[in-house]
């Protein structure tokens, strides 16, 4: 069990030559997800030798530029690589028609399946499940129908206490699989071993939410509770709080009062503006009322084992 | 008069660290131009510093990704920029619908018009004119229904020959402009004083022609005959001539062909596939049968006065 968050970009939409719009990498639990794909994306996969063909899930937060404008590039690479495996696409209604038609103009002929998954609920919605992981929205409010996601590893089965299960003689391995399971063993004599004894509590399942973009909405809270890693946008500092009242963002001390109130394990913001110079003020005003708190850039990886 | 050609990207479609696809500027007679607009271009013109505002006119040559998947993003960047001036686009059919829908599901407002000027004809057309610089098209050959473009400058009124004039007394000022416009002069002896005398030639008006993506097309050898600066995609060298036939692109040595046959003044040749790590040969195998031969790199500036 482990994730791994790398950063591929993290300032908000205006371009600068050093400036990367959203999109991230998640491996958890050995599942591949890419979150967001502005423009440029596929480029900075290759800077970070993110392996083109282990994605098979994307994730799209919103249909604003700066976060899917790089992800009909992306597609239509795989096409060139070849790809044959089906590749799933989350996102906003909308997203499939245009994805389509920009393909379709470039007579870009793939021979993989584009699976789209449109969203439009304001509800938080279970929308995949596998044996490893879960992936539920975040509902977000910002200028656009905007969803954040919240990855969660499944819940893994029991681990054998070896060293209980070694003092009883009748135990052995044709019963490890429903120890596992949570079962309790009934000896020949009729006595009951429960299963506490024989077994010790799995490590917790990791859980990483991604929030980005949205004007401080502290009803995410219950969503995103104890996760063990944030994202959470941070496109103003606090002196510029009716800006992101107006342009629905976050302000860094807000993006730590929901870490703080979500009692997250550690929080990473992102998505600066450009007007600001000083990136490590982002850290330094969120640090006041949430102490480990991280800077987003390009290329950093954030792991959790 | 000058014209100045800044290559922003020129390799092909495959995604590298050190790979931009197709985008470049030109300057020609104090207009300026964006020629093709891959993913990324944005990043580019900030890099090399092209002031975004300069540019009215962006001429697409063919709706392959490489060459037109940056173009949603600088116009949704010209929003956030709050441009106000119109924008032409050049391309072909299609790219209006495709680039309309990407911006309105972005909800990217802008308070700019942006003009589509869609192409379908197969014979070179007139598709631009002022009164400083002329554009036709190229028709090419590739996999999809593709253009070049020839920017040239408009014929320059005839510089007055200072030195004759001052023998004649009677010529002053009130006389240059239409001495300019090639008109003789009738002194008040009703002697004629030739044109021919007063005037000396122009500066040859300058021109540029680009050329991507093509199959070898000797046909176009008409069109661009004489250009001061060709660029020509040359995406194999001639050793791979089987598959730049198979996917409709052009080897190095038939880059070199057409700027021989068309005799101009200089080649440029780009769109290098993947698979060639020593960029230099491109250059050895056109300088075999075409002297004056450069390679395309980001950033390198071509100009000519």
């Amino acid at each position: 069990m482990s994730l791994n968050l790398t950063i591929l970009g993290c300032h908000s939409a205006t371009p600068r030559v050093n400036a990367f719009p959203t999109s991230q990498y998640l491996e958890i639990n050995n599942r591949h997800f890419l979150i967001d794909c502005g423009e440029g994306t596929q480029r900075q996969m290759r800077k970070y030798k993110v392996g083109f063909s282990k994605i098979n899930h994307i994730f799209i937060s919103h249909l604003h530029g700066d976060h899917f404008y790089g992800l009909v590039g992306l597609l239509s690479t795989y096409g060139i690589l070849n790809r044959e495996k089906d590749i799933h696409v989350f996102g906003p209604v909308g997203i499939k028609k245009a994805t389509l038609l920009m393909l379709k103009i470039s007579q870009s002929h793939a021979k993989f399946n584009i699976i789209f998954h449109e969203l439009s609920s304001s509800e938080s919605e279970l929308i995949f499940e596998d044996d490893k992981v879960i992936v539920r929205t975040i509902p977000l409010h910002h200028r656009v129908y905007t969803n954040g996601y919240l990855f969660t590893e499944k819940e893994k089965p029991r681990k054998l206490n070896m060293l209980n299960i070694s003092g009883y003689q009748e135990i052995g391995k044709a019963d490890f699989l429903n120890i596992k399971a949570g079962k309790d063993v009934i000896l020949s004599n009729g006595e009951v071993v429960r299963n506490a004894e024989l077994t010790i509590d799995p490590k917790k399942p990791l859980s990483y939410a991604f929030c980005s973009d949205t004007s401080y909405k502290p009803d995410i809270v219950p969503i995103i509770k104890n996760a063990d890693l944030l994202y959470h946008e941070a496109t103003f500092l606090a002196d510029r709080t009716d800006l992101a009242k107006k342009t629905k963002h976050s302000t860094s001390f807000e993006a730590a009062q929901i870490a703080k109130d979500a009692n997250v394990g550690e929080l990473i913001v992102g998505h600066y503006s450009g007007r600001y110079k000083d990136i490590s003020l982002f850290q330094k005003e969120a640090a006041k009322i949430f102490k480990n708190v991280s800077l987003s850039e390009p290329g950093k990886v954030f792991s959790i084992d």
